[in-house]
Order: structure tokens, then C-alpha cells, then sequence
């Protein structure tokens, strides 16, 4: 397949950086990072994850980063929940955030409790309590995604079958309740995916399910994140979850490697340099990523921020 | 194309390492690094660089590594030179290292007056010259190159035509002199490449010159090494240099940030995970990774080494 012409990116580095720090991030620090994203052309910027600070400290400030962010027009910011306390500090800021439900499959038993302290049928009971409380409060359910798709440290590979399965049930719950949800989002939280497994998953949910869009949400901890996203290019996969400079890793994947997500400027650079346009200033986002690093006080794994973007070089060399 | 069933990788970190840092590296641990490597399954391993320790500081005790590394049945050691000086040094050292000649073509001007100080004329000469050399000593002329192959900091892009006519320059060598030579390197030296531009490339040479094999050595200063690997790959090919750790980054970015060559174990990782075989143990891999920050002193970029292998995570599942 041809890749594609333009490809849109969710920045989830604030959210995904401030919840695994283990120091104390100012305020300040949070808002200005978040604001010079929104600088950048960036669309889409996921800010806060409304959990209790006794198992997210950084996020003790969640309600005042959002509340203090400069709403740039255009820009569209979001959080996420688990339960209804955060549900309803979401709600309470839905003229800053856009407040949407998600559907949460989970392709591995075994994380869904490390992670959520839940079997399948109490998530189940869960999901279905939500679609009510969402619908009671006039919240459109727009979101679905699918954690563990490619692979669990918990339990081991996923089988293609299994996943195909998480997104069956998403289907039957969109047709049950005519929920608006147009794509699903497949989460490599514990980085099991190759290119060739992306490839064969990603193909056989097109096959069976053409209704859905996909997008990927793509962790580094094993240094294949850009080469599943080019897979996925490749596929024709146009939305993709990045973070600046890397930031991230997921506190509850019991593993001191674990790598942040994609990192959003390499992806950016991977995307221009390929002729794929993305909306985004690639050289005001190296800023952003040279800023994240002073923002957790420690250096960033992201690579054009060190070797910088040829743009720049290319403008140089013309002078 | 299906990808292949296994892949040839020549492991460079100990020359690509050594050559980087700036503070001297003991002798005894250079030659621990390579004798840990030989142990690993690698069948090529570049030992060291035959330069001046004015230019070089570290390649002080080449002939000295070079003496003292158990050689392993098996395992092909070389060595790199770019005069007389360099030649005569590994000629002395011909009962332990694979001395053979290698044709340079520089797919940049700019980078081959950097690099080595020469004009194309200049460099034509002293190809010449080599080659008679080369053949006074009875040193077979097996391998050539194309460095800057996809773009140059001092010059710009690379356009595919300039490539293919380094290339045929080498094919009318080859000719000329009836050398023995199957197969040409592309080397992504500034990391300008792309996995598009990877595929447009090979595309055009494969078509021109179904005579040559295509290797890759692939800088990761923008992190896109492991998906131009993975592009090439798609393309059929089966030969990569790679540094173990990722040996070869800047020494002043002391961080998981810092760009050498492709990682050895990241690119075995994505071979294994994906069926294709490389001969090497993953872990003992992983283990020289890890021993290679203990010998420059600093974290290395690879990832695999503190993400873990998926092996051993899913031997510890079965249990």
C-alpha cells in the first residue's frame, strides 16, 4: 500500500512523562510544557490522568494544570479516568477539556488485573456501567481501544485471534448501544510488537473489521516504536500517539526498562522526511523535546532532538 | 518481497566505540569486549582502526588489541586503513586478522574532502593505487562501499543517480580489474536516510546492478535505524554492520540520546521476533551490551539491553 499523505498525531507526552516521575514536577513546568506543544501545530493533546496521587503523585496538580493552560483555538485537550471520581473531575473541567467516553479492551487477563485490579467479568460489568453514567451525563462515547494487543510481560504473546476477539467485543457494544466510535486504538503498553507482527495484526483487523479505523500507541522499551509505526505507515495507518522527547513509561508494567511511548519528533521527522505531512512545526517541537528534559530534570531518549532535523541543515547548506 | 529467513550482521561497536570516546579505554577491557562478542555467535567482528593516535587516541593500542584476542574458530576479526601506514600494520597482523581490500566510494564531495583530505580525482588515484598495492600483496580486493550514501551535513541529499554512479565507477573496477567482488556497502554515515528513501534506493539498485548483493551500515544520530533495518529487510536484504549497545554515539551525550551505529542487539531482537535467524545468542548479546557501558564508562543507546529480551521473559511465563 501507499503511504499514506498525512498522518495525525495525539501528543500524549504530559500525561504519559508527569505520571511515571517519581520527583515532584512544579506546576508551572507542567503548564508552560503543555503550551509550548500547543505551539507547535499539534492538534491533539492529552494534559493530565485524573488518578489519585497516592498512586500517581504527579498528578496531585492534575485539576490545576488543566485549569491554567492557555486554550490555544483549534487545539483539542483531553485526559484520562479509571473511575468515577475522575470521571467527574473530567467533567468538571469539560469547557478546557474535551470529554469523551472510551471502550477499554484489554487483550491480557493477566494485566487487566495487575492494572486495573479487575477479572474480565467485573471489567465487563464496568464497561457497561460507564456506557450508562456516560450516556446520563450527556457524554459522547467516541473512543475505543484495545491494551496488551501485541504481547503481555504478565501472560506472553497475544494471539491474533484474542485481539480480533477484544474488537468483537467492541463492535457488538458500538451496535448495542449505537455508540459513535469510527476507529480503535491498539496499545503495544508492554513494547511486544515488531514490524511483522503490526503487519499481520493490523491486516487482519482490516480484513475483518473495515469499519474501524486504526490507530497505534506505540511504546520504545524494546527500541522497535519507529519501526511499527513505518509498519503501520506502510499499512496505511494514519493516527498514531506520540510523546515529545519519549517522555513516558507505564508505572504499572513492573519493569524498571519500560520505555516511553514513540518519541512524537522522531515520528514527526520519520513522516516529513517520507513526504507525509503532519500540521507540525518539526523544529518548534525539538524545542519542546529539549524543554520536556528540563521539565523532569533528566535526559530524554528521543533522537532528532540530539541530532536535529535536517530542515534546518538543508537551509543552512542553501545559504 | 518476504523478508529473509536469516541475516548476516558484522558487528563494528569495538572499532566504532573505541574510535568515539575521548578518555583512553584500557587495552584489558577492549579485548574482553571482543572476546565477549566472539562468544555470542557473531561471525564478523571489526576490531579496531589502523590510524594515527593523533587522530585517533584510542586506536593507540590497535596492534596491541589485535595481538591479544582470542581468536575463535569461526569468527572472521578485521580491521579498517586509509594509507600505507594503516595497510603495513594489518599486513603484520595477517595470521590473526582477515586482511582484504576494499573499494570507497563517496557518494559526497564535500564529506570525502572532510573525511580524508582528497579531491575525486585525488581519490580515483589513490583507489588506483590501492588496488595495485593490493594485488603486489596478494590481498584479495573482496568489499566495497558507498559512504554518505543518503545525504551528507556538507553537502545536502543524496539523489538516487549520484548512488548509482558511485556504484557503476565500482562495477567498471570490478571489471577492470576482475576483482572479486559480490557485494556493495550503503553507508547511512550522517543518518540522512529514511526507510522510503531505503526502499527508493535499493529499489534502483537492485534493478541496475542485479550483480551486487547490498549491505547496510546505518547511523542512528536520528533515530530511524532500526526502521530503515526493517525497510531494507522488506527489500530482501540480509547484510548489516551494527555496534553492539550502539557503540558509536557522540561522548559528550552521555545519555540514552546518544546516536552511533545501529544497535546489534536491537536489530537482533527484530530478526528473531520476526523468524528471521541470525545465529546469535539474544542474550549473551544483551550481556555484551551491557559490559560495553562498563567499558566506555557511559550509558549506551540500545534498547533491548534494559528492556530484556522477550526469550527470557517468555521462559520465565512457562514456568
Amino acid at each position: 500500500m501507499a503511504l499514506p499523505k498525512s498522518v495525525v498525531i495525539s501528543e500524549e507526552g504530559p500525561r504519559e512523562g508527569f505520571q511515571i516521575e517519581k520527583q515532584l514536577i512544579p506546576t508551572d513546568k507542567k503548564v508552560a510544557l503543555i503550551d509550548a506543544l500547543s505551539g507547535t501545530g499539534l492538534k491533539y493533546i492529552q494534559t493530565v490522568s485524573f488518578v489519585s496521587p497516592n498512586r500517581v503523585p504527579n498528578m496531585v496538580d492534575a485539576d490545576e494544570v488543566v485549569s491554567r493552560i492557555a486554550l490555544r483555538p483549534g487545539v483539542e485537550y483531553s485526559a484520562i479516568w479509571f473511575n468515577e471520581m475522575g470521571l467527574q473531575r473530567a467533567v468538571a473541567l469539560r469547557d478546557r477539556l474535551t470529554v469523551v467516553g472510551k471502550l477499554r479492551g484489554y487483550a491480557s487477563d493477566a494485566f487487566l488485573e495487575k492494572n486495573l485490579n479487575r477479572k474480565p467479568g467485573e471489567h465487563r460489568a464496568h464497561t457497561l456501567n460507564e456506557i450508562s453514567r456516560y450516556k446520563e451525563l450527556g457524554i459522547p462515547i467516541t473512543e475505543a481501544s484495545v491494551t496488551a494487543a501485541f504481547g503481555c510481560n504478565f501472560s506472553g504473546d497475544v494471539p491474533v485471534a484474542r485481539l480480533l476477539s477484544e474488537i468483537a467485543a467492541i463492535k457488538a457494544l458500538v451496535e448495542e448501544y449505537d455508540l459513535p466510535i469510527e476507529s480503535v486504538s491498539l496499545a503495544d503498553t508492554m513494547a511486544w510488537a515488531t514490524p511483522a507482527g503490526i503487519r499481520t495484526a493490523i491486516g487482519a483487523i482490516q480484513d475483518r473489521f473495515p469499519e474501524f479505523g486504526i490507530s497505534l500507541h506505540l511504546h520504545d522499551t524494546r527500541g522497535m516504536a519507529i519501526a511499527n509505526a513505518y509498519a503501520a505507515l506502510e499499512m496505511g495507518i494514519r493516527h498514531f500517539d506520540a510523546a515529545v522527547g519519549g517522555l513516558g513509561g507505564c508505572p504499572f508494567a513492573a519493569h524498571k526498562g519500560a520505555a516511553g511511548n514513540i518519541c512524537t519528533e522522531d515520528l514527526v521527522f520519520m513522516c516529513h522526511e517520507m513526504g507525509i505531512e503532519t500540521g507540525i512545526d518539526l523544529d518548534a517541537l525539538i524545542e519542546c523535546g529539549q524543554f520536556a528534559e528540563d521539565v523532569v530534570g533528566h535526559p530524554l531518549p528521543g533522537a532528532v532532538k540530539q541530532g536535529g532535523s535536517l530542515t534546518r541543515l538543508r537551509q543552512m547548506l542553501a545559504k
